[in-house]
C-alpha cells in the first residue's frame, strides 16, 4: 500500500503536526480551505492539493485535523476523500468530536473495508509544534499497532485507551470536562476574591502553590487578572467543548451537574459579547452576575 | 509581657503545630477536651492545663486551633480565656471560620484592647508536622510583624493577605471552594469514564499529566478508584467547608454556582451514609445519581 499520508486541516494545530510528519521523512499531501495554509505546507516540503479527494488519492493514511465532526463527515463522505483512499487504508480522526460521532464515523469508514482510529489530542499549539501532544487513541489492537510510529511522531504521550471507537473521544471529552470546569471555578474563586477586596496576584500566588492548584488555575489565572489579555484560546471554544461534554452526557443518560453549570457561565460570557475573548474572561460572566463591573 | 503561649485545640493539626513551637524554644501551655492530647503535649515538653482560662492566664499569645468559630467563641468568651490573657496580648485564630465570624471575633477581641490575627492554614497534617503549612494572615501591619516569627515556625508559606480581619478567612474560603469543586469534578470525570467503559487507572494517568490536572485529581484520584480507601479527610469535612463557602457567598450576596453544585454532591454522598468515608467517595453520589452501582 502507498505510504503517502493525506493530511486534511492545516490550521493552528494541523500545520505543525503535518510539519512533524514531513520532518520525519513522510510523504505528505495536504488540503485546507485556506490558501495560506497550503502555501505554508508547500514551504515545509509537503504537497498542497486542490481538494481533499486529490490529497487522499491512493494514500495509505488519511489524517483529519479539522474543526469538528461535521467537517470530518464533509471531507470523508461529501468530498469523497474516503473513496479516494487506497483499499485497506487507515483513517485517523484527530479532531475533537463527541463519542457518538467518533463511533458513527468509524463504522462508516469500516463499512468500506478501511481501518479507523479515533485519536483526539490535547496539548495545544505548543504540543503540536514540539510533538509532545497527548493522543488518546481508540482502535482495534492491530490497527493501533500499525499506526503507532506515525502517531508517536505527532504525540510523545500516546495512549491506547480502548478498542472501541468513541473511547478516544470519551477520554478527550472527560479531559475537556475537567479543563472547562477548572477554568470556570478559577473565575468563581477570583470573583469571590474581588468581592472580598483581596489582591488577585497574591491570591493566585497562594492558591497556585496549594492543594487548591490546577493546571488551568496557574495557566489561565494570570490572564484572568488582566482586563484585555491576549487570546490564547477563546471563550467560544469552551462553549463548543463543554457542549460536546453535555451532549455526551445526554447520549449516555448521565447527569453532569458541574460541567453543565460551567457551560452556563461560558454561555453567559459569550452571550454578553465575550465569545472571542480569551477563555479566562469567563470571569466577566461572574462579574456581571455579581455586580463586580 | 509574658512570652508564654497558650495553645487551645490539640487535635490532628494543633498538636504537631504546638510541638513545632515547643521545638523552637517557646514556653507553651495547652488545653484540649481530649485527655490523650494533653498527655501527648506533656510528653512533648508542654504544660497541659485543666481549662482554656488556666492555659491563657497571663499569656502574651493565644493560638486557637479548634474546629470552628463556635468553638473559638466558646473558648474566648464562655470559658473566659480572653479575659485571662495579659493586657495587650495577641489572639491568633487559625481554625477555618467564615469571613464574617473571623471579623466579628476580631472586633470582640479588639474591644478588650488586645490584638487579633485572622490566620487560617492549609496543608493538612503533613504540613503541620513539617512546619510547611500555608498561613493566610489578616491583621494590622504592626500586629502581623510582631507575630511573624512565631507564625513562621508553624508555616513556612506565610502570607499577609490584608489588614482587615476576615480577609484571611476569605482566602481560606476561596482555597476550600477550589479544593471542594476540584474533588467533586474529578468524581464527575471518573464517573463519566466508568459509564464509557474506560479504565480508571489509565484515565488518571492521562488526565493527571495533562492540562486537565489538578492537585486534587492527582491526590484524590487514586483513592477515588478504590472501593474502600483509607480515610485521609472525610466527606463531611467538605460538607462543612463548602457550607462555609456558600455561607460566605450568601453573606457577600454573591452567587457561586459551581461551589453550591459541588456542595450538593457532598451532601448527597453524606446523606447516603458516606459522610465518614474518604472525601474521594463523593464519587458514590455520582454513581447513585447515574445508575453506576
Amino acid at each position: 500500500m502507498s505510504d503517502a499520508i493525506a493530511f486534511i486541516g492545516l490550521g493552528a494545530m494541523g500545520l505543525p503536526m503535518a510539519k512533524r510528519l514531513l520532518g520525519n521523512g513522510h510523504k505528505l499531501r495536504g488540503f485546507d480551505l485556506n490558501p495560506a495554509s497550503l502555501a505554508a505546507l508547500a514551504d515545509a516540503g509537503g504537497t498542497p492539493c486542490q481538494s481533499a479527494a486529490i490529497a487522499a488519492d491512493g494514500a495509505g493514511t488519511l489524517v483529519l485535523m479539522v474543526v469538528n465532526a461535521a467537517q470530518a463527515r464533509a471531507v470523508l463522505f461529501e468530498a469523497k476523500a474516503l473513496d479516494a483512499l487506497a483499499e485497506g487504508a487507515t483513517v485517523i480522526l484527530m479532531a475533537t468530536c463527541s463519542p457518538a460521532d467518533a463511533l458513527a464515523i468509524g463504522e462508516a469508514v469500516a463499512a468500506t473495508g478501511r481501518q479507523f482510529i479515533d485519536a483526539p489530542v490535547s496539548g495545544g499549539v505548543v504540543g503540536a509544534e514540539s510533538g509532545t501532544l497527548s493522543i488518546m487513541a481508540a482502535a482495534p489492537n492491530a490497527t493501533f499497532k500499525a499506526a503507532e510510529p506515525l502517531l508517536k511522531t505527532m504525540g510523545q504521550k500516546l495512549f491506547h485507551v480502548g478498542e472501541t471507537w468513541g473511547q478516544g473521544a470519551s477520554v478527550k471529552t472527560i479531559n475537556q470536562l475537567l479543563c472547562g470546569v477548572h477554568i470556570a471555578v478559577a473565575a468563581e474563586a477570583f470573583a469571590l476574591g474581588e468581592k472580598a477586596g483581596l489582591d488577585g496576584k497574591l491570591l493566585l500566588e497562594i492558591l497556585g502553590g496549594s492543594a487548591a492548584a490546577s493546571w488551568m488555575l496557574n495557566n489561565r489565572g494570570p490572564r484572568m487578572l488582566q482586563a484585555e489579555p491576549e487570546v490564547a484560546s477563546a471563550v467560544d471554544i469552551f462553549v463548543k467543548d463543554l457542549g460536546i461534554v453535555t451532549d455526551a452526557g445526554k447520549a449516555a443518560r448521565m447527569g453532569l451537574p458541574l460541567a453543565s453549570t460551567a457551560l452556563q457561565m461560558f454561555l453567559a460570557a459569550s452571550g454578553a459579547g465575550h465569545g472571542k475573548a480569551d477563555d479566562s474572561q469567563v470571569i466577566r460572566a461572574y462579574r456581571a452576575l455579581n455586580g463586580l463591573e
